[in-house]
């Protein structure tokens, strides 16, 4: 199966899936550390070789940062960064000036292993929130993994972040630029506390393209806001949230600002990022159908809202899960986001089906309409009045399965 | 077991449980008139025999109103009803202009059974949104309803307004006030599609006592802020939340504004919609278990928005049904109800425990702490920097249960 599996995010012309493996410049490696579960992969290392590679990064907007988003934003250099090194099973967040520390000294342990300064070092984890990170333990992973760096280790660095995760998120794709060919790969987990603006999500993505640093921010962050900004699995922000974009430039093919490469970057990353964005929501806890709700019409904030409220409706979710195409809980969701709006001149197609107009009920083919509900992809369309508005967000059914797993996580 | 059966809303000294019955000066009745399930109950009816009767109400603020809560909010009076006609197994909403002629038929109806006026008579619906109340039915229900009228029938009207409830949310209290004693009877329903601002929810109040407009709308006001508004099983507004309240006076108890009188039966009110209310979220649908956030400290808008956040949190209401005592995702909620708004002091106690204090985690009793997790109500308490503000919300747990239900709405 292609990457590129939705009808949602079609491949672009110019890029093709190269399987695995990371762009030239780059080399990664995992360690089995006993932080998650002993023996399994739960400490990985990425390391740039190119000493004047280029960077750019985005968090998240929580008001309780863990402390290695706090050690990455505030003790590093964002648009500089050579190295990350990450780990699964414990967030380090809700861990005060200890959990700093431990962050602090996994930089130390990275920077030293790969022979970079600590202020070019990124640290993130993802796990449970609350509990002490194990030093030692962390930074003897580091170590380990440093001795296991190499161009095939975008497999195990992408294990060894994965937490509820059911199946690896990452792609290695080639990509067609009018100044030559590059290569761009990700790495991505979250399945759980996912939403709104990127959520308990990871992502690294590197490229062997020459970009500067404005074009590297300006780009992940356009991609961000596109992909990990619009899912929804839970509703849940997290406290941990970083998407790290790293250029090493060892292809030699320059990006510049506003040319046709940057244009084509941009289109291969969107895609890239939107992808893997559906995929956390396709491996949403539990989740078996995915969902995507497109508002269009009313003001922006306005649609932004209604979007959200559907992705975020439990009976909506529910219904989703049940193939139950109850289209009175979107227009019930829509009617929550725009509260004292009455009458809103309210549209909802599902699946290209019009199922109310004017905020009414229509005449429908019912046996038609259930037959679409039973797909893997449902698309909710709802119109406001007024017309420029347009919001997307695509979020996960609710399932027994979800229950199961937030109802017996740290037990 | 009494009607006030939680810790959270002590029965105030002067407040007796009476049983059923409604106040002097009410009658009710239902009839099965097959919009649920044939031979169920499914439309009730409530008059008051005072012609001087006086009323107050309040309505969902949704921007999707149904058809019942349009033609009670725009075509009657409303500081005078005398009677109120409901049906269950269909909401009436997203139906549009003939959802509103059904909605006046219903009215009228119920004005000639009980031979009031139209414009003094309410209408409620309940159940599944977007598809057409059948008018000869419901009006021949309501007809039947009307032939049934007795003083014992808030039973009957209770068991009418029904659609996932598990259990009958009812009460009839006497009330000693310094001027004599009076009547307070209630019949709520709802157990979905709840928040903010009471939600699918529907309650009728009553009382022989005697009050000017302005108190009735005074104290059901203040009482429905503190009750309904105050709880959370799904996060959903509904398009139909309807509570009236309804004097008789026929107890020839007069209750003056700002007299001892008032002040007694306002608590009255207030213990009877909280018990209410928390009733509704015990019967989340599927839930076991019932949570009570209290945030104290920020301003009052912050309070408000962590205390809504932890109790639509799917992680917290998971890790409630599982007894699960994971603080980490009352940290994680309070940090997206305050985005950017990092470091928060945040303190947090679970049943008076507290396990986190500055953000960061504190020791613990593990055992005494997962003992309290396993009771059938939980209390979270979090403390945030500064003080005045407190906002509390009871909610639901997540539950395998709430997806079954969920998931076969319709179908």
């Amino acid at each position: 199966m292609s990457f590129f599996a939705s009808r949602w995010v079609p491949c672009p012309e110019h890029v093709h899936d190269a399987g695995e493996g990371l762009p030239a410049g780059f080399r990664a490696g995992a360690a089995a550390a006993a932080i998650k579960t002993p023996g399994v992969l739960d400490v990985g290392l990425l390391v740039c070789d190119a000493e004047d590679g280029v960077s750019a990064a985005r968090f998240t907007r929580s008001g309780v940062l863990a402390a290695p988003v706090l050690a990455t934003r505030d003790r590093t250099r964002l648009h500089a960064l050579r190295v990350v090194a990450a780990n699964s099973g414990n967030a380090n967040a809700a861990t005060g000036d200890a959990g700093l520390e431990v962050a602090i000294a996994m930089q130390q342990a990275a920077g030293a292993a790969a022979g970079v300064d600590a202020d070019r070092v990124a640290v993130a984890s993802t796990g449970v929130i609350g509990v002490a990170l194990d030093a030692e333990r962390v930074t003897a992973g580091i170590e380990q993994a440093a001795a296991a760096l190499h161009r095939g280790g975008d497999v195990e660095l992408t294990e060894a972040i994965m937490t509820t995760d059911a199946f690896a998120k990452r792609a290695s794709l080639s990509v067609d630029l009018p100044s030559g060919s590059v290569r761009l790969s990700a790495q991505a987990k979250g399945a759980g506390m996912i939403e709104p603006a990127f959520a308990t999500m990871l992502c690294f993505v590197q490229t062997d393209a020459a970009l500067a640093p404005e074009t590297a921010d300006l780009l992940l962050g356009v991609c961000v806001k596109r992909s990990f900004d619009r899912i929804s699995v839970d509703g849940q922000l997290s406290t941990n949230d970083t998407a790290i974009l790293m250029c090493s430039g060892a292809s030699g093919v320059e990006v510049a600002p506003e040319s046709a490469d940057e244009l084509r970057l941009g289109e291969a990353l969107d895609a890239l990022l939107r992808m893997l964005a559906l995929m956390i929501v396709r491996d949403g806890e539990g989740a078996g159908r995915t969902g995507r709700v497109v508002v269009r019409g009313g003001d922006q904030p306005t649609a932004e809202r209604c979007a959200r409220e559907v992705a975020n409706s439990p009976l909506v979710k529910a219904a989703l899960h049940g193939a139950d195409p109850n289209w009175g809980r979107i227009a019930q969701s829509v009617g929550k986001a725009v509260p004292y709006g009455a009458p809103l001149a309210l549209d909802i197609t599902i699946e290209g089906i019009a199922v109310c107009r004017d905020g009414a009920a229509v005449a429908y083919d019912e046996q038609a309409l259930q037959a679409a509900a039973t797909g893997a992809e449902i698309e909710y369309e709802v119109g406001l009045a007024g017309d420029g508005a347009e919001a997307e967000v695509f979020f996960s059914d609710l399932s027994h399965e979800y229950v199961t797993i937030n109802a017996e996580y740290t037990t």
